[in-house]
């Protein structure tokens, strides 16, 4: 039987990028130690007074159909915080709870493109990027930022590809580079939307994880916040990536659609899951503090081990919870580098190239693991490259 | 900013039918006492067993992201029970999950329909499907079954509509007319897909709710296993409406492809959710059957309400929670009748028309409030359509 043509080449039928990471599970799965710095999850697990206050609810009856743009205390509390955090003035009608961010990329990706629109993004991106607007039969097209420039993308360069394009989708805090867009960047691609008319979709779902500089949400640019929708979710603030929370903000216009389109696609998320998150998001900055220390404890343990060598360059790792090494010097792609870390030292990260092309000679790698053994593998992974290099040089 | 031309179609642009309804809501929220039939939501809670198994799950850690395609045990219960109730071999591999049965109905047609295809569906019909077909940019075509016909659908209808169609759309029991499809019904159906080449979307979401005859799965019609999509949920069966729980049941190529489709739409369902599930299907049929029960005693004693007069005929309510009542005698539409009713006795109940024009000159009446008050609604419900009946025969 005929499947349609978009779900069939959702992921433009090459290979998905994830062969390293599939490999490393294999090796977990058959018993070897293997050190995982792949996926962006954290070590620790969601808090236990979200636990209470999700169970509470549910033993109170949130178990029934909940309203399907989202309970009005946590679409209410979801648009404190970001009017607090951006200055953007926000209300309950800018907002719709999605079950997750990914949900909410799809969803604005649905609202934004039509059938053979092109929607633009920038690589290296998240894994899903492409195939969420392949999904709703959109044209995916990448630009590329570049190694030289910090992987702060160029406005012109997307102004050049927009011909065709609907949306641009970016993300900063940037998975996967750990970079933070500066404002100048911001500006930039904010000119771009404002000139071809492109609705800005920004993922901001690391915007509680900011090491160096500040998260700048473009929607608080001039002109942007009747173009712009934001992508946020509780999964990486609120470590609470299995409960499928997050949302979109954007235009009332647009969220009203968007409304129409959720009850057409999911119908709501469990009222205790928003009960859990609207207590999260209330909890204060402690938890979320709690959430990201980890990351920030860890990012300055990688500095010291990174500063001992010569042969690995850091991307600038302003935000998120991974680290971008530029492991060119060792002549090696990041792919071939990482399946030679993995077979010589069990340890697990993933090639650039899983990013797209921009990254490539680069790998990714998660400060996921507790700060002992990120610590030894981080080490292991610079000699590892040391050695290389060295050879190289001697040939 | 210009939005997609099929989010801002999803409604078909007139009124989505639920006019009623939120007029008695507004009435309920301005403080007025409403005896509301109109939503399909139990009157119980979830059961407690079940809150347990979700909470014990969540505080063993199940809170990270689980499995897209769904937890193992769960896709292997699903399958297991699948394969019980119909005699269709089913694997793990035929089955995904996903957070509730809208979310499967849109991707069973993400999977079918490519933009401009024709999605074929029955009226009357439950008020999505033409938004769910739309939301992926095809066209929702619907095909009227008939009142005399005991709202059965005719193949032969079907056949005649199928020219650019991809998909047919069933749901038995079916919502909102409480008829089972028969075996000739589902043989003549299922004649139409494979002399069409269709694929059949089966919606199946109340399958443990029949109180006359028997369900019958056309997955399990000669050649269908390769071209049905079974969209199944724990929400009727196991009064989990806000957990959103569901799946698609399917063969193997169209479910890897459904995978694809859910890591860029959904990225899975809850752990603590399908772990709920999972107790919820292994508890066995006292807990469905405990769930149904409220649904069979009040169709029993709607019966003999009925008996008693000679104005509403009723559908053949042979399954799920609704009653289809004919109100022709009484010279109104539907709509006319239900604002009437709601005015006159604060009685809501769901014109026909809300379902689309087949069921034209009929009311929904859901069975979802307790038995004292559902039966002293009905037989006001039945007076009052006596007397416009009386005082129409008198002019």
């Amino acid at each position: 039987m005929k499947l349609s043509h978009r779900i069939t080449n959702l992921t433009g039928g090459g290979s998905d990028g994830w062969d390293v990471f599939n490999k490393a599970r294999a090796m977990v799965r058959a018993g070897v130690a293997v050190t995982e710095l792949t996926q962006g999850e954290h070590d620790i697990r969601t808090h236990p007074a979200i636990l209470d206050a999700m169970d509470a609810a549910a033993r109170a009856g949130k178990t029934g159909y909940s309203s399907v743009p989202g309970e009005p205390d946590l679409r209410d509390t979801v648009a404190a915080r970001i009017q607090d955090r951006t200055g953007v003035p926000t209300g309950r009608d800018n907002v719709l709870i999605t079950p997750g961010g990914q949900a909410a990329l799809f969803a604005a990706h649905n609202a934004t493109c039509d059938p053979g629109d092109v929607g633009l993004f920038i690589d290296p991106y998240y894994a899903t990027y492409p195939g969420t607007i392949r999904g709703v039969a959109a044209i995916a097209k990448p630009i590329q930022a570049h190694a030289e420039d910090g992987f702060q993308p160029r406005a012109a360069e997307i102004d050049a590809a927009a011909d065709g394009a609907t949306s641009l989708l970016i993300n900063t805090p940037n998975n996967p580079t750990g970079v933070v867009y500066s404002r100048d960047t911001l500006e930039g691609i904010a000119g771009v939307c404002r000139k071809r008319d492109l609705w800005l979709i920004s993922d901001e779902v690391y915007d509680t994880q900011v090491w160096e500089g500040a998260h700048l949400s473009p929607r608080a640019l001039p002109d942007m916040i009747e173009r712009t929708l934001v992508v946020g979710s509780l999964s990486k603030s609120h470590a609470m990536t299995g409960s499928r929370c997050g949302w979109v903000v954007g235009p009332e216009e647009a969220i009203a659609h968007l409304i129409n389109l959720a009850t057409h696609t999911t119908y709501g998320v469990p009222g205790f899951v928003q009960a859990a998150g609207n207590f999260a998001l209330n909890a204060g900055p402690w938890l979320e503090d709690e959430v990201a220390a980890p990351f920030r404890r860890r990012r300055a343990l990688a500095q010291e081990v990174l500063q001992a060598q010569n042969v690995l360059r850091l991307v600038p790792a302003q935000g998120a919870m991974y680290l971008m090494l530029d492991i060119r010097a060792t002549g090696m792609s990041g792919e071939a580098f990482a399946y030679a870390l993995l077979d010589a030292h069990h340890i697990a990260v993933m090639p650039g190239e899983s990013f797209g092309k921009a990254a490539a000679g680069h790998i990714r790698v998660a400060m996921t693991v507790d700060d002992a053994g990120f610590t030894a593998a981080l080490k292991t992974l610079c000699d590892f490259a040391g050695q290389i290099a060295n050879t190289r040089a001697a040939e």
